[in-house]
């Protein structure tokens, strides 16, 4: 036995946090190949190193949580909402792969808006003085109609005067259950979780132009309220310390935070992908690491694996390969 | 006139967004000088090029909104009320610097806390593990006790009873306000904003320990309630279309969005600073520049800055030049 | 024609630096698809917003400079060499998908180092101390014995010796060519480069392991010569203003700027790629995009992206679709 | 002795790596104060959490490097020498606060330019196509004149027959010696760095327009010749295992790399500060935090801290609080 052995059982001792191997697997070159598939892709390219390690890892993770039967806790933020991703949340929701959805109302928003509107891709570098000017509005390289959000307004006061009729009082995530409902459109991943009964938590259901559309509702009818307190009630009661709980976080933001505290209530979670640009030198929640919430026991395993990525490319690959190797396609 | 002439008046019109200057500054070598104040060493720096140059318009502008008399919108997400940053929003609430407040509820729990308790200088570095065993928590370098979570529970109970006699239904930034006062502890930013009638907002006041604690709180008083939407409303009605509004937003999520939509609702700030670690090409909002507010109207003025860096260096830099020139300190 | 259709003509117009469509494309949804390949996946994410429209852009963009025949440069960092990229590099020299490598010293270094010894996954999380003891270097999350560099410095000495005996001076992209043709090693990028007359350049040859040597060598031969100054003007006319040229350039430093110089005296590049996590706000030229680069006439054309993300996963990505797409794999 | 004692000193005790104190010091409340100094301003910023913390820490053990008697290495990227920096370096060199200095070659060309021409504040957001036909370069928002660059052409081959005149062959930084030896301009820190004997090292003499321009030279007078091999040796030279050395990284790149390699070869760095905006999750060495070289050897104590931020204003900030507190200004 040469001094690396003893290097490399120590060297993996002194890391358990990210890696519970207990032997070091070596770096192996990358090949393209003809017609590969997705799945194949990321068999190869994770022993590339860096973050292509990580993708690797989180592919594992969530395949362990979901085959491990953990309540999966999906997070995203409003811009994912507003792009193509809402196809992939509507899909996951309809595989019923998650188990209880968290996001900002503009995700909410957006998917509504898109029932009935097209989104558009345009350009980080786009004049936003002439953007103005024509009606356009810009997120990232996403541009959406001025006219698509008047379209919002119309759509949300029926739907509102349509639940009101039935309840006056809801909690947020009753709130986005009752419109879910009423959009009857399979590409709404708002739809597809109603109809699955995936609830979505909302924890700042004012935070957009639904906050707007609420104060008007709310003028016309003074008895229609929304509790807060008995949401969050509700969200803890979704699962419990006994059970096995997994999160996939894409983003930070209250969406992100929303599920750590829900989970760190329970005991902590067993599974946890966090897929974010964020970093943690400004010690933001948002740029928080799966290390950062050991110490919190919010997590109290060693499945978790923080991706640094862009999730509009990583999500979808990884979930590409998570749903055909269970075979949910 | 010159070839470079030409291109100095057409390179300065095609970005009017950024510039406002009709001809172009020289950038200038710095010098350390002894003795230098804060407010020299910025004057200098700001010919320096790249960031610097950002952080001197951030001065300017924050500078031109407090001399406008511009409603002042200040917005930090959680991580700041738990560094030291909680002690310049205390004075700038006590100078009625700022008119309103928005934040996520960590940063009004961690200032709780703080009447009571210490926080410490920890590592980015720790390991999470041994933190977890020692009952340490760790948010980015900081450090906080299990116990000091505890001693917050106390705390909040009993500030619900006591409030809860007076009022049985508030709205969340009403409930912070109560808070406040009952506080009597002048380093404390919820104090101070309560004493100065500086209304803070919390457009996810359940995301926290907080969120936990009123749901104990409710279980207990099934009367007790918070009300959003009307929070909203107070929050519209803080300002007008035709009032001069001005924001200072460090980092992104709900808090910053939640100034965003709030001005755009009244046609527009004047005046934006933004300081952010976030970047654009994600497509978050957390990322979104001054320039993309541009193209929703919620900007209506060339007097906007994104200066790209940590807060808690930028932040207490430009205030303190901000409120020595202005004569506040 | 209503008023968004005269939106859509001038913002396109406004933007054509980043595009060159005449018409808004509209944002897709996206869904997982059983045995997708990542040809298909791409063609579908593309859709999706964000980075995810700049990986599809790069696809096309390097497509196109393949097949209009452009003299092609690959430029990337030393770190992707020490990670399995090194196959990819291998298989495009292979393939002569490219015609002028530049990188630096440390991937030359770590590819003759693996036709011997294999490097390893590792953790960013690492306690470095404890890797000091075992003998193991990090890069990132690779890790390589202290062992595996002294082989690297038997093989070269070696090699230095047998190249001296045919030549006593040389530039440094024909050291590197003496050193590949002598490595006899098919998962060499080194080797490849050599038998299929790719020249690789390294602007800095003497910064790393690899200068060490070459000093110990001339201490030893003190006739020993290398002419950095004949080996810039070789790349200069490695191609002409009259040539189209493309780049792929991944990460930053000398080995990108060095290409964009070569470019830049040729007039202008005709195609960029860059795949980077550097940001412009600092001004480095590691953050500079392909925007950037027109102002300096170094790029001559529209045919450009930068995709922000870590080229670990997103380099393998694009050119397993390219590579399928057109015929090479 | 209760468990939070405990807690404190096994979590300092395994955070060694970045922490060197006994006890955990206190998070402190921030407050501006009128006239306040660099110097004040640091001593109170630095306990308010996050990179305030490094920065405090940076200011230490560049004060202690100096005190020590540490021979100093300073390295920063091109771009730095395009913006005001320039004037600090001059400074630095002035005061021979640092004995070496490594940098890329577009810093010196900068600094030749500005002996003679302007560089100007511009923006980031500019539209490059417009300062392309206006004959303007920009450099992330700094723009420079193309009739700059002609006239550093003028000049450099002035100064290449005159420094021929008297030397056929010189190492890199021996010509960059020979160069600022001409230039009679005490703003140049290329001059102070040849008044004041303090080599600076460019690995990539040809990475630049100065590379063109040897080029040409070079066709002219065949004899002439750059050895970059002696410069290595030279590097090597000027520190050696027995001495206590510092390293001040701005940024990454060669010149980083080259410092650590060179410092490597010494048995390591007793001090190390690095500035810079780049993050280790890709792996670059630009990335590589302080942490990781110490599994390398590269560094060989504690003293050692990396800030994340940008240069334009921490070094300026860093370095007139210990200018001041040395009684260097």
């Amino acid at each position: 036995m040469n001094k690396y052995d003893n290097a490399e059982k120590k060297a993996s001792k002194s890391e358990r946090q990210e890696q519970h191997k207990a032997e070091l697997e070596p770096i192996q070159d990358f090949h393209a190949e003809p017609n590969m598939t997705v799945s194949r892709f990321i068999d190869k390219v994770r022993h590339v190193g860096f973050q292509s390690v990580h993708l690797g890892k989180a592919v594992d993770i969530i395949k362990r949580m979901k085959q491990d039967n953990a309540k999966i806790f999906l997070t995203f933020t409003s811009n994912m909402g507003s792009s193509g991703m809402r196809g992939l949340f509507a899909q996951l929701f309809s595989l019923r792969f998650v188990d209880i959805a968290i996001t900002t109302v503009g995700a909410i928003e957006e998917d509504i808006i898109k029932t009935k509107e097209k989104f558009y891709v345009g350009s980080f570098d786009a004049n936003d003085l002439e953007l103005r000017k024509q009606g356009i509005n810009r997120i990232g390289n996403i541009f959406v109609k001025d006219t698509s959000y008047v379209k919002f307004e119309e759509i949300i006061q029926e739907l509102l005067e349509d639940i009101y009729q039935e309840k006056k009082k809801l909690t947020p995530s009753q709130l986005v259950y009752e419109i879910g409902k009423r959009l009857q459109d399979e590409s709404s991943f708002v739809y597809q979780a109603a109809k699955n009964n995936i609830p979505i938590y909302c924890p700042a259901i004012t935070d957009g132009s639904l906050g707007y559309q609420l104060m008007l509702f709310k003028d016309k009818h003074p008895d229609f309220e929304l509790d807060v307190i008995d949401d969050f009630k509700k969200l803890i009661l979704e699962s419990s310390p006994r059970e096995k709980k997994g999160v996939i976080i894409l983003g930070g933001g209250v969406a992100k935070h929303h599920a750590l505290i829900a989970n760190l209530i329970n005991e902590g979670m067993d599974y946890a992908v966090y897929i974010t640009t964020a970093r943690e030198y400004s010690g933001s929640l948002s740029g928080a690491t799966t290390r950062e919430a050991l110490s919190w026991g919010k997590l109290r395993s060693e499945n978790a694996v923080t991706v640094i990525g862009e999730a509009s490319i990583l999500f979808p690959l990884i979930m590409t390969k998570v749903l055909n190797d269970l075979g949910f396609v």
